[in-house]
């Protein structure tokens, strides 16, 4: 069989794994190429896995053996990015969020549409076994209809202050992950939202006017009603939950122990905490989410999360975010109409 | 050491509970009369537990050997008799909830505060060892401050359709113990609610003009988050989960299973589903509920649930049905003041 | 229905207990007159429990009322009081064991199969819902033929060393429900014993000629092979698993904690200890016990745990015994024989 | 940083796994060479991984680049290829065992001493975080003097018939990692076993003097009673656990489940079955293995795993095939005597 090259663009902390994970762990894809805006980074990536560097991106597109784009850099470059990859005809995988800003996610994934190239958004989650046994469990029936879900997500630490002012916010940032679970573990669309938010970690989540704590609730199109809450900073660890409530019975994904070892003393029984964070516990899920990917390209099939999953959540983090900041529920479509 | 004689108004289904409970397996109390409005049910009862039957409340609160009421007659009777057991100087033990109406809540409470009896609210959740270390966890300090709290309360299976009409909503029968719980964890009083509900189990509860699933945010004055999440009839038994998230870590009362055997497979591993209800989980709760009071009566203490928690968890209760209702966050004091 | 008057013959800590459970928690059941060899204490209980004291076995067993007869009184009077029991033709419930000595042992047993009185002995952990699911998954053929049973009896403290003295050493005093477990899950005989004990808590347990850690191996007719593990303190409570492997799958009962608290912090999960001990963990077995007695005398059935089992155990302790002292594997016929 | 490059000698199943690993996971190394009888396998890999192919294990073990030796071919040859690698001077890792035959043993071990080339033995289980953490539990004096021991280690189905006949039989080839860690998680070394073994899954085993299913007591030095058990065939999976208790509390590790969804139903609560088999459980340990490995070599120490570990569990299993042969306890000095 022949393998797909992938050229890498943005060879940052997911970058670099992605890249990592290509070279090894990827049955049936290699890295072809990769690039990064600072050069060095780049060359040092490449030195390790053995790839070449291309001297831009446009390069990196028309290069021998590329097959298909990751495109990883930051999330400004993304919009531009799938345009051209788009043109260049390239099989497109990209790191969430396509953009904060909707007329540049249409203008995206517009192009993505009139090219008809293969385009799969990086929610990873969808790809952890214990979370997609909760949305097996309501596919198969097994849990009746959905009538209540919820979500927890919560880092183990915040991020530095200017990736938080760069970040378009918690419900863009990090909650966004949480919307496209929603979506996926019920699938139905998300129709209203109601979102409170709090600044309880760091003052500097304030002085970036952003929040560092918050709870949204949704409705769903089938009635459902989910609820995502979020810290920026739990202290026991990356604390990643699911759970979805119906007619016939429930189904939750748990949070796995750093290791499973106990110990039982008259003080009581101790296990050891949560994983450190998402390196640590969604790397199956990153494997697999590739492997999604470089099957449905090869066997010509449109990747399962694609342009209608990269706009949706962004929708309802807009929502969110004008719902903290008028203190009332608000419709989807309000911003959609937008 | 002279033990508490107890006098039981009302021994249908949770006022025999009681009286069995006060019978055998509570230290320093007995049952000294019991009466109900259905004489046949009194009797019965009484000849079990060869305890006399008092005809009519007035002759029960006079009797010799009662030394405190039990109120746990049908919820419309609650103020009257409150009134009536402070007139005679009885300390009371009420189930909840006071009534429906505020009015009569604040009149009963009033004739309470008078005569200077003693009063306990039948909120035997917090007695539960689980949800107390939960707590016990917020009084340490162990978690820090909380930021978010979240609380899921089902019942296996709908009460029947008599009992809705009657019940005074979802919010006052069911909602009204998460209430209490999350001023009792968090030690905060909440100032805001916002409330989502809906019809998905059985049509006759829109009939009754109620829903039978609902979610509820409460903002605490302290900026605490609370999410309370209601279903009438989970297929698995009775869920019961309290979750407390703080700047120091979390805490959190688990369900615990039928009983501690498993069997794995080929096909997977199997544990015991939820306990059946109330009866099944919470005996000890009402044990350890009944300790406290008799505790707190023979010291000459307040008992630890008293007039403060009877009312605030219905004035909750009101302001999530008047958000449920009008579809907008409703702040507490909206309700105070009507 | 009527109920089945019971006369409980001895009431220390075991006897107390099995007095109350039926006084309010067996259905079917009461205590017509009770007994102890230190009147005090049967007067005591009898005031509490407002039952009658009878002045001798003999009084006790002819008694108005006494429909059956609970044997609890210290080891050595067992046997002649099923003796006597049996010749008044009154259903018996005795605590195990029956004797130290199997000529005694015998010689009773041939009493009650002369008499034909229905006989019980107390195995109560046969009736814990969790062991009875390990050996339904026998019975019911989902874990297929065993071929492993590993069992783990620890007590949170040890007993007195007076207690020790008169207790027969830990294999007849303590593993012996561990042989019962054993026999009643697999549902085979036991042929071969290897034991290993060693003190290593207490040195009075070398005093009086006894061990306080053991492993014993067991092998059954039908080539299961059993490992027990006993010791008499486990600082972390009250310790008590099974665990069968088959050919099909396994089936284990675990611990339960005291409550299902936990709390996470940066220093790791939290969890509470075990069960103090037997009558935290093992109250509803002990009334399931009864309800099968009072059920199979009811229905003039043979009790569930009858003769053959009240014997069988203390034979694999005499030759675990036999095995600790010759340093070998011992045939169970070697003791049979003697 | 200078990379070690290792020199792979036998890429079956278990030497391509280490080479892979070496390939991408283990910061420090990389496949410096590798070589298998089987010229197409090695060639398959080399090409897979880039790594050059040796002409016979002479070349390698002399090739440019080639630090330190791999020993992963078939047990027959690992004495022979120990000595080959001492003489070159090359640090050796090899899989376990050694040799079948002590004599084999022991002269491997000298050439080893002789050279003073460190020399680590693939004890992988060691490294794995969840026993580890039982070994530092017994260390750190948490859980007191270890009084018992317990390890369960069943495979999930049976090797291939021929594998059988020549893996020296259960003790040698299963149960000698079993041995391993009950010399590493109490810390004193064996001095009697007892061995009980049946053919419980395939006629196959019999036939090859083997047994399938087992249960060996060990006593050890200090007074600690180890049991094992083991299964050829776990119908759920690959279950490893271990289990100290001690005079202080006991540790334990459990194992993981294949992810951490939970479903409850009216049926019970499901969660996923245990992991396929040692690939899938202890990859993290091979990682750490090496990383221990190329620690202690990059920094001239002694590798935490060496000769004394090469030997000991080796004439524990001999003792423990002696005592299911003769039906006895065996001490470990009536075999190193021999």
């Amino acid at each position: 069989m022949q393998t797909l090259g992938i050229g890498v663009i943005g060879v940052g902390r997911i970058g670099a794994m992605h890249a990592r994970l290509l070279s090894g762990q990827v049955a049936g894809a290699r890295v072809a190429a990769l690039n990064d805006a600072r050069p060095e980074a780049a060359r040092a990536l490449g030195d390790e896995l053995g790839v070449r560097v291309a001297d831009g991106t446009d390069e990196l597109l028309a290069a021998a053996g590329v097959d298909a784009a990751a495109i990883c850099s930051s999330t400004e470059t993304h919009a531009p990015l799938i345009a051209a990859a788009a043109e260049a005809g390239k099989p497109i995988f990209c790191e969430k969020p396509v953009s904060h800003d909707l007329v540049e996610v249409d203008r995206a994934l517009d192009a993505v549409a009139r090219s008809g190239v293969p385009f799969q958004i990086g929610f990873n989650r969808r790809f952890d076994p214990a979370h997609q046994s909760v949305r097996d469990a309501v596919v198969s029936g097994e849990v009746g209809e959905p009538h209540l879900l919820r979500i927890t997500s919560r880092d183990p630490y915040p991020p530095p202050q200017s990736y938080v002012r760069a970040s378009g916010g918690i419900f863009l940032d990090m909650t966004i992950h949480d919307f496209d679970m929603a979506r996926y573990v019920t699938g139905s669309e998300v129709v209203e939202v109601y979102a409170r938010g709090a600044v309880r970690i760091d003052q500097s989540f304030a002085d970036a006017g952003d929040v560092d704590t918050a709870l949204v609730v949704l409705e769903h199109e089938d009635g459902c009603i989910t609820t995502i809450d979020n810290s920026r900073q739990a202290s026991y660890g990356y604390d990643q939950r699911v759970e979805v409530f119906g007619s016939g019975g429930m189904a939750a994904s748990e949070n796995p122990p750093r290791h499973t070892g106990v110990v039982r003393t008259a003080e009581g029984t101790r296990t050891p905490t949560l994983p450190d964070f998402f390196l640590e516990r969604y790397v199956p899920s990153y494997i697999r989410q590739w492997e999604a990917f470089v099957g449905a390209v090869s066997r010509g099939e449109a990747p399962p999360v694609g342009v209608v999953d990269a706009r949706a959540p962004l929708v309802i983090g807009l929502a969110a975010a004008r719902s903290l900041h008028e203190g009332r529920p608000v419709r989807v479509e309000e911003v959609v109409a937008a």
